[in-house]
């Protein structure tokens, strides 16, 4: 199904739009830590981008909405000047939610006549792809950072009332193995991409087996029962002091009750689900449980190598199911569950060029000390994951849907 | 006046719900920084209050309203229990504001009924009145926390929309002298008080003059302009190292424009009134003034002994005016306009003693590191100030409005 | 006995090499903590003072032992000039231990110089007395901060070998009343002291009691049996927040061994001796204590009314005694055991003036936000105590050899 | 030339104590920063090394020197024991220096029994081996820790009073090109190496040039006066909030004195010699300067594959010269000069496996959020380096002897 520039547009707008419903106003507006934003500021920022990157380089007669909002909802342009202070994004009572809509909607109709009328260049057809597609960044991070706020209050309120059924058992996990060589990686091809994903290039792969499937909660719980978070052999050595000094236990979002584990979902405070995947863990924990299940994390590579032709992205949820469509060379649960750990640093591929310009601030200067992870989530939005998609988050986040799929070395 | 005690608990109560009316569902939800609550916290926190030490205790068949409220809007009484985190409470975008407003109902309707039926009891009476003092304190936080909350964004926004009109010029600043000797000071007689304001007792002191009104604007420009919060030999070594370390220039809300100095007030941002008040100074720079301007802060026993026999306590507002109505032995400004800093720690009058039970956190507890103001501002309500009254608050707090009034010792 | 002015300059400045001796190079040049600073760094620092204070004055063609060395060792004078930072002190490997002994050594021969040459000038006379006394306060510190370095230590060093002989039982606890009224407090008369013990000036007291002797560890051992650290009712707010942060179960340097308590000494880990008193506590400490035992702490002005007329002033040692000399109006350990927390914050008496210069900042700059200790400790070195002397620490300090005797509102 | 097992062990322990030689008890005992060790703990914890791991299990009738000493001079092997912690390895002068030696001879002694007794053990053999290049790995850091202790003095004290001559002018910079596809990396054959350089292993490698030489103090100096460090766009993101938190302006031991630029060198301060290598940056610098100069910095495996045939490992000295001697390619300054930042973050190799228990500990563990760094410095110890050794540190660890070649993707 092809759609309109047009339409797409308006459709990846009013999906942040619904995202937002179900929340109040103070829900909205507040910031529960760095890391996260408020969902206000999401819906500001992401408008901010249209007019600061499309409408003041292609409207005629450019007038800003609020001249403030320049700076205000600026997230980490250096090049397009002054910033509102990451950690005060919470303190932004005013402009108020209804404002931010009215900045939407203006930003919205000035758009439509902008689209209407300037088609076919191709410098605000590639804009209009990175903001749309920036867009749906914010909508996963949306879902993500209301949980994380909501998980702060000890009434556990729930962001849908939507029922949460227990899904059904999960296969055996089995082994499916990859016999390497030189193979190759990276976007190529007409098709939107974020430059982090370019060039395509040649990598050379030693044999190597991945999991069938993601690790569930009943094995990570294993791995909890078992001492996980209390046998330093287990745990890379910054691991091992960031467990220690945060005194962790077990995943972000479970708690243990008297009557047994829970978990913290956008469902509200569930019982937790055995057969579901493992989410809310850091590359820590994952890098800890792979080596006590005698396994390793995969590179980005071999998880790229693997999945690809893969076709089917999953439908979006709230939380992870336990659903196994097959997706690749026998590899279910490459999207639509959880994103995944991997091995690989997050770096620069071979040739990779930043775009000039503030524009060129969109990746490549985030490329060190974090980790890619691979495939998508239930919270990213249809219509954004890709086989050669590079997320990238620290070894300590967690407030993310991240999980992990085992890897071996074979051959 | 007389008011019945119903009328009383109803006008304080309303009077909550007025300072509230000018702001948004976000604006009430947000906490700027640890030491500021959320209007919507201290509206929910009072009414605990209420519900907590008066209707679990007197009220028949006693339920609360909400089981989580008792640990939610527990400030720090470790008597009732857990409490949630202080730095936390901004997180609390559940329960909504209009959930806190019929909290406020529920609880006013069931004090209605009680105090209807339980005239005469000393116990609830007493506790009344700590609720409804409690209530007015927690009026003045907050304007305090609100402003500090708005001076964030760098839209300055405006509390209020009211006028600002410059002051007229004070009258000279002239010294009024006292002879000292043995004189009493604290609360005696049957009227509300403090127990911090108890017991009455003696003090000697020595012959002292005292500034007949408070430091201004004017006055305070002049050391900021003679490098005052350049020189260390005007400052305590802590005074000296705070500045430092905060690269501190001039009071918390002055902020410096091409075109002149301007202050931040509820009435938004506005040119610097020259004739008003200092305001929103720690006691560090109220001491490093008064050493630049050959004086020093008076005791808190010197101000009460002063403002003995004042009886006007001045009209509330949103910011301190320059009027000067004499208040006592040809002093003005004692109340109404900003708290005074004095040279007096906190301590514990001689033969003091705290209440037993929870009610007894209220004040002793915090008897350390902490300094003694005397006066009331123009964010006090009406009906809350007294001459035996202690505020109390951190060398390098400036969020309060306070300022300075100078002493000298003589004879 | 009267000594020459030169005696008394060898006697002290001899004194400090003694407290030396024990120590290794390595020991002398270790920093434990901001607070504490290196032994080497005491014997240079307080040779500076002489250096800068008298010498870059009074001598003729002045010239520095070493130029750096004016700004390596000042302490805090901001009149001088720069300063080395404080946390850095135990980085100044050089100047070696060799080199600060020659400093001394080259000072001391131009102060000899000095003083045979310019007897009588009373400017000179009151600098060198503040010198000596100043050397005498480091040489208490020395101690403590050496203590506080080996404390550290798992091979728990002593600093001296001599023996550590039990304490006699302590003579039951009596109470000593005083009756109040306008007393006078503060320093009068030719001798030393210094500008914080002055003016002399009146005060009113209420009726009042004393302990006769100081707490002992026996005393305080049932406080912590009685599960003191756990019990929130006891402490100031701050005080509680403070022992929850740093998880504290007793005092600083009692240890629990499987077979008893134990308590690190300059004499190395010694059996806890339940009848010496009481030492390195905080004041959060001391005032939960006398809360505990139903009572409370002295403030100075009863401390040192009640003191006066003492005449005894204690032997030194390292560690204190439970030697019981009468020292004044029947109170015993008043002095040479250890320094007396009060309940007086650290405030300018009335009328009290800084001395003008770098000198002035001896004292007057670190008047705020700490508390007055009274007495003196088993570390003061003789000649240095008085009735009216004012030590003062910051209400967490715990290396000081610092105990409590409680006090009662009587009549 | 071979040495015998016993030789080789006599000659590097000896070297440990040359480098010592230099330095006073004092510049031995102190701990500048957390990242770096005293030179009496690196002396102690080598000869912990063969004690705990070689003596312990091989020795008949094993008895410790000092029983403490196994927890004190314990690094961080979590699976021998507990460990002294690290931020306060300054803090212990007991064991005195001569103890420390005492420690060394007896274990000197005891090993010297062991080797004559059980030659042709190979386990020995190995652990021997890790022994010694662990030993030479200390060596290096007592040099760059002792660096910076000396650095933090304002005396600017030298570790040597060996003459600091200019060096003569590099040749200009030339690029070498490589044309990549299936290469080999890693270790193989029977020479010692560590766990961390193997297995060897096939990478893909695109078309790739190295610059022929290091960058130099010059060309760096046209970076700093080209505004390098006031340049968001040149920086990675992290790196930027890294040197505006730190306020950075130049290299570590830069100095800007009023006729020009210094450097801190162990040869003391002396004129920054700019036709020397650059040396003392971080990861971010590297990479801001590569960015600044059009290129990048290489990959570990464009490095090591470039390097493959080098036979000259450099001369060691204290400070880095402008040698060029060719060592493998038409490349010079691989070794001997600074180690080189690459772009690849620490990681195994494919098919990693650490030994089995403590002595596993050795590298695996550290493989998170540290960057690779190839080639070896002017502090290496003759016979340490290795084409394929891994060093690895934080990004912004600068105290190292660290410096850049140039990369580019060519092809």
């Amino acid at each position: 199904m092809v759609m309109t520039t047009s339409s797409r547009f308006d459709a990846v707008r009013r999906h942040t739009l619904a995202l937002a419903a179900p929340l109040s106003e103070e829900d909205c507006c507040v910031q529960s830590m760095t890391d996260a934003s408020p969902v206000k500021w999401h819906m500001a920022h992401t408008t901010w981008f249209f007019e600061t990157f499309i409408l003041e380089r292609f409207e005629r007669d450019f007038r800003p909405f609020h001249p403030a909002f320049r700076m205000l909802f600026n997230s980490y342009y250096n090049g397009v000047g002054d910033k509102y202070p990451r950690p005060q994004r919470g303190m932004l009572t005013r402009p108020a939610l209804g404002e931010v809509l009215a900045y939407r909607r203006n930003v919205d109709e000035r758009m439509a006549v902008l689209l209407e009328r300037s088609g076919g260049d191709s410098d605000l057809d590639m804009l209009l792809d990175v903001g749309l597609h920036h867009e749906q960044q914010h909508q996963e991070l949306m879902l993500t950072d209301v949980k994380h706020l909501l998980s702060l209050n000890p009434l556990w309120p729930a962001y849908t009332d939507a029922g949460f059924t227990p899904a059904s058992p999960r296969a055996p996990l089995g082994w499916r193995t990859f016999d390497g060589g030189v193979v190759e990686i990276g976007h190529s091809g007409e098709a939107f991409c974020f430059d982090n994903e370019t060039p395509r290039h040649r990598q050379f792969l030693e044999p190597y087996a991945l999991a069938s499937c993601l690790v569930t909660n009943a094995e990570y719980l294993s791995f909890v029962e078992d001492g996980g978070y209390a046998r330093a052999s287990l745990w890379l050595s910054e691991g091992w002091d960031w467990v220690r000094a945060n005194e962790l236990m077990q995943p972000m979002y479970w708690r243990r009750h008297e009557d047994g584990w829970r978990e913290f979902t956008l469902h509200g405070l569930q019982p937790l689900d055995l057969d579901r995947p493992l989410v809310h863990i850091s590359f820590f924990e994952a890098d800890a449980y792979a080596r006590w299940a005698g396994a390793r994390l995969p590179t980005e590579a071999e998880w790229e190598h693997a999945a690809s032709g893969a076709r089917d992205f999953g439908a979006p949820g709230l939380h992870p199911t336990a659903e196994e469509a097959l997706q690749a060379a026998r590899l279910s649960q490459l999207f639509g569950a959880c994103w995944q750990w991997t091995l690989s640093s997050y770096a620069p591929y071979p040739g990779y060029r930043a775009a000039d310009g503030a524009i060129g601030e969109y990746n490549g200067k985030f490329m060190s000390n974090q980790y890619v992870l691979r495939g998508s989530s239930c919270a990213t939005p249809a219509g954004h994951a890709r086989v050669t998609y590079r997320n990238f988050f620290p070894a300590s986040a967690r407030w993310q849907f991240a999980g992990l799929r085992l890897a071996k070395s074979s051959g």
